[in-house]
């Protein structure tokens, strides 16, 4: 059993396009802060392990959604996500995206602990994952 | 053979997270750029098409990125998107994000060609592309 | 006595540049949920009202502000506003942004109640703001 | 006599709210575009000189804007750019936003030089501007 949490969201204004509905790149926006907020809500927020770590973040390796239904300006938006598999160097969330009971959206990230460079600009390297951070990552239960 | 086109652009400062890397939803927002450049170049633009068509837009139903090289602020961006193949209602375009000669990031989106509903808000329904448009997603030959 | 409310909000990864502070842009899209709060404490959702009302919203006709000192990622934003002055067709919100005591910015919004035109794309015009909301954004007490 | 320079742009989809207008934020990255391009226009392109003087940017003091008309998706934009003044550690610019030949917005900024402190986090302190980048403001005359 691995990590879960739910992140809600209302719709901001910023979010809608003309069509009246989210704007797709949106979806992966909210995924972004989904998995932050999974973090935090196992006492480790970014803005803490990042500097700490010295890592740059956890940049996207690869990610992809199905959209099934429209999601709208002032919706309530739930985010369910939950730690798929985690590997030496990466680490894969899936999302699913809910108004009410409707699924919206499903979806990924495949996210690798990435090393904070000697120079800004140096190639990234992504690292081992520290101990803690896999053990937090396939720990069911939340600290909160 | 289908249609091809090439877009570019420069990175923006907004595109650019404090990781000194372009942040990975913007990649999404660019497949929407070059595929609406794709439109255009064949002389469909879609500021007039969609209300000529009475669509709301040609949203996603489904997108997908591999992320293989970081895209950093002033780097001069390509993306050569390709139509992979055109459905009754939907149609998927690939994207090949490069910087010089270094392929960044590989996508896809899978898009509906989606009737303005009688009222807003009422649900969403994917048409029938029209004739035209179909040939114009196969035609690999541009107008401009 | 006019109406005052305080939204609060955490600064998101994709609000912070490459400089590693906030991207000054986004202060104007936070007046803007401010506002939106603050509307929504009073019982005036913006998401309910603007279809009630036949507006297409309350675009800004004026804003600026003056920023003193940077805001970071994960950083922990108070926005005071308050309702500063009202007309017929336009109000005047003022917006206080904290970290902590320290004031970072001070901005304004000068917005108008713009009806719904016939056709899209038709020209937008102000109009008489409605009395209850009127009398909302002058009555200095919360519903909430 | 100081720097003028014209910079446009097409309207994106993203940029556009459900009120089928331009969201308002958007004009202030619209001014940081454009000043960036006045920079890029007399030889001095941001990703270059930043790193190049040991700054974090050229952060906003100020900045301020009235909206007289509504801009849309599609719109081809210009934004005509002035340098008004330059101090000691700051200098204004003012920008003009047209579609065609309706104003549709006027705005300014006042922005320091500001040197990247020794540690990520620190005071962030303005400097003097350097003599060939006050020379390159206050001259009218571009490079291109």
């Amino acid at each position: 059993m691995t990590a879960k949490h739910r992140w809600t969201t209302r719709v901001r204004w910023s979010e809608v396009d003309p069509a009246g509905i989210v704007f797709y790149p949106r979806f992966f926006e909210w995924f972004d802060l989904a998995t932050e907020s999974l973090f935090e809500s196992r006492g480790q927020p970014w803005p803490i392990i990042f500097p700490l770590y010295d890592i740059v973040g956890v940049p996207i390796a690869e990610s992809g959604a199905k959209f099934t239904a429209p999601v709208r300006y002032g919706d309530e938006v739930s985010i369910d996500s939950v730690v798929a598999h985690v590997e030496e160097k990466t680490f894969r969330v899936e999302h699913e995206v809910k108004v009410g009971d409707i699924v919206c959206a499903r979806g990924f990230e495949l996210r690798a602990w990435v090393g904070r460079p000697a120079q800004p600009g140096d190639r990234l390297r992504a690292r081992a994952i520290p101990e803690e951070i896999v053990k937090m990552l396939k720990d069911g239960v939340e600290n909160g």
